[in-house]
């Protein structure tokens, strides 16, 4: 028997854990200072519950089975179909229904560099009401994220399906070709527009319809002038013009809530064309982090009603928390988190001595997040130091059995190198002075 | 098709996970304090790894398929496997390897009231190291939730194995009865020693036998007593007489600690008798709580070893979260926690006002993790009042067209039901009043 994990599925090391945790909590008190509030669904729903949402080659890669009970059960494959379900089940919700939700799902992908089959995903969504304050909220969102996690030079783009639908309608584009195209036009910050340009060729688009959708890589400028560009390309089709009047409203909330934010009108953005409905959203990072959009989403006013039994609309965002993580640690820029910043060691004929120092130390100081570890047992103190060193643990407090005798300990600064005697009396005074210092 | 749970599982709403993270928070703030860090193991492993720990019966209510590449898959059972899994993979790991994991398990259960087929399990174990420091540590660390989550009257109870094993053997108990005995002492809290004597008496056990076993339910007094008297019972074993001195030395450094502790020996607590190889530890309540153990583990010395191909001691400790919120709320002590202390309510004319509002509320209040949310689209007052009150929300601010020209919003307190009138300059010094009044 090989002792491995499955394959596609990977542990995360106690190093890895503390930083996931230390951002994880970071985004959720962004989330709650919003209102929203955590939301927990099972890892296995009724599998027909979740076909037909994912398209073909999406129920291809759920986990599948029969349960105990000959029933076809599923892991969950995202984290929306399960709020569909729990809003369809609870239908005397009071909206605004705001949750977020972190959690893994499971996909059977073909394993790749970085990609596992097991992932978290971590959603916001804000449900039941339609509103340009709910679209702009949604960028607040993100935007409050980006900034508690302490990255520079984001930029949200955000674009309107509806502009999109008049701009395709605009340009008569055969509704057998739309899907084709917006996924072409996807590609919009990856290809150039002459790239661009023959793709929509080769899919059978007519030289005016390719013109019209390649001149959607030229809008620049202020997002007031790229929305005038905009309704010009799309003939002020009434569908654009509403569109981009909604998205109007969101930006000027979002600078009235926070004033100057990197929020930009990208009208080429698409995300996908059969599950959106409104506001669309993608957060790109500067180039040093080597990754695409980190934190997206949009406004759903449909999906929800297949449970329901009636529309509710909604507007969510969700962070992609694995390709953030590699992101910050390709650019040099994850923190390290040591559990522990004091050690106590234990030497031979003071194992109760070393306790009795542990208890006073997390008396005194464990109350304010302060990890304390003892050395369970007696052992060379050059293995306890390479231990303290190799943990990135800052203090060692060496309690010998004769300075016991006195009521006294040796502390050691790893950092520093500086070590002192002290009594036990002053001992959390001490170790808290090293701590700051 | 129903919209509706798989069978044997639950979601849990907002509300609900509220209370269980701000619990789950305490907790490992706990766990951190004394050095233990968080792991991350997949939801599904090779059933091969898990099958042959949890006996017949155990391994029946295995959630266990085919993957996708033809792998037989199995849900994790319990956090302790993977556990030796991991350590079985990571051979240059540094003892002593401190970690938690709280995390779902599967197992197909028959459901009955209050259990479901998944459930949280919440481990710390301590690897590596076989010291009765590592032993009292684990009491320590119980002591320390128990504290932490402010529950009063627990008492945890503690035995050694090697004081069971030398008294089966004192008492010449065939190899083949021991488990039957076993399961029949680990009953001594709930029925008297009369009932139990006429269980082991079925069981096919001599007189002799009999009243040795019984007489475990007759040790009682202090610590120390009981210990005395569980030797003579015992006849001073060999076996018997180390496991209490392990047990006594780590009574001491529990009190070296901490001083005086709800920790008592409890002779005839076996926690089954396959697993263990130490000390166990298991921790009550008082009966308003209505529950059995709430936080147990032990001493195994064997078990990592299947995995690491040789034996490496290992000591843990079991906290039972869904046991223990649903012990809280039968008590009536369960905390109830809002979301947002803030709703900004939207009034026609006033949208791009309101979010304003919420955002000079955001920046001076956010950070200190309040809870601020907007009605994110204008409806009747008394609709937004009444949803501020079902939230548990304790401010709702009020910015109307004409007072916002003024620079002023209504503010009110929806416990007292103070109303004032406040400037947007003083809005935040005003709220953080009301806050804390």
């Amino acid at each position: 028997m090989k002792v491995q994990t499955l394959k596609g599925f990977r542990d995360y090391s106690p190093e890895e854990m503390l930083v996931r945790q230390a951002l994880i909590g970071r985004v959720q008190k962004v989330f709650e200072s919003f209102g929203y509030a955590p939301l927990h669904t099972p890892a296995l729903e009724y599998a027909q519950l979740l076909l037909g949402n994912y398209g073909d080659e999406g129920e291809k890669l759920l986990y599948k089975f029969q349960d105990h009970g000959k029933r076809m059960v599923a892991l969950r494959y995202d984290l929306t179909v399960p709020l569909a379900r729990y809003v369809g089940m609870n239908s005397s919700m009071r909206f605004p229904f705001r949750r977020y939700q972190i959690a893994p799902v499971w996909r059977a992908e073909r394993p790749q560099k970085g990609r596992f089959r097991e992932f978290y995903q971590c959603d916001v969504d804000l449900v039941g009401i339609d509103s340009a304050q709910a679209d702009a909220e949604c960028i607040l969102v993100d935007h409050a994220v980006m900034q508690a996690l302490e990255i520079e030079g984001y930029r949200i783009m955000i674009n309107h399906r509806g502009f999109l639908d008049g701009l395709l309608e605009h340009l008569a584009i055969p509704t057998d070709k739309v899907v084709g195209a917006m996924r072409i036009l996807d590609k919009v910050d990856k290809v150039s527009a002459a790239a661009m340009g023959e793709m929509l060729t080769t899919e059978g688009l007519t030289e005016a319809q390719v013109d019209g959708l390649t001149g959607l890589s030229a809008i620049d400028g202020p997002n007031e002038d790229r929305i005038a560009q905009a309704l010009e390309l799309a003939g002020n089709h009434p569908k654009a013009v509403a569109g981009l009047e909604r998205l109007q409203q969101a930006l000027e909330m979002v600078a009235v809530t926070v004033g100057e934010a990197p929020v930009f009108f990208a009208p080429a953005i698409a995300r996908g064309l059969d599950y959106y409905t409104g506001i669309v959203y993608e957060t790109f990072l500067p180039d040093r982090y080597g990754v695409g959009s980190v934190m997206s989403g949009g406004r759903y006013n449909e999906l929800l009603g297949t449970f329901a039994g009636k529309d509710i609309p909604a507007v969510g965002i969700s962070l992609g928390i694995d390709r953030l993580l590699s992101a910050l640690a390709a650019a040099g820029e994850q923190e390290s988190i040591a559990v522990s910043e004091i050690l106590v060691s234990t030497i031979k004929g003071a194992e109760t001595g070393a306790c009795k120092v542990a208890g006073i130390l997390r008396a005194g100081l464990a109350q304010q997040g302060t990890g304390i570890e003892l050395f369970p047992r007696p052992q060379k103190l050059k293995k306890q130091m390479d231990y303290a060193h190799k943990k990135g643990i800052s203090i060692v407090v060496l309690p010998g059995p004769e300075e016991l005798e006195e009521g006294k300990v040796t502390v050691r600064h790893m950092g520093t190198g500086e070590q002192i005697k002290v009594s036990l009396e002053d001992l959390v005074a001490q170790v808290e002075r090293l701590l700051e210092g």
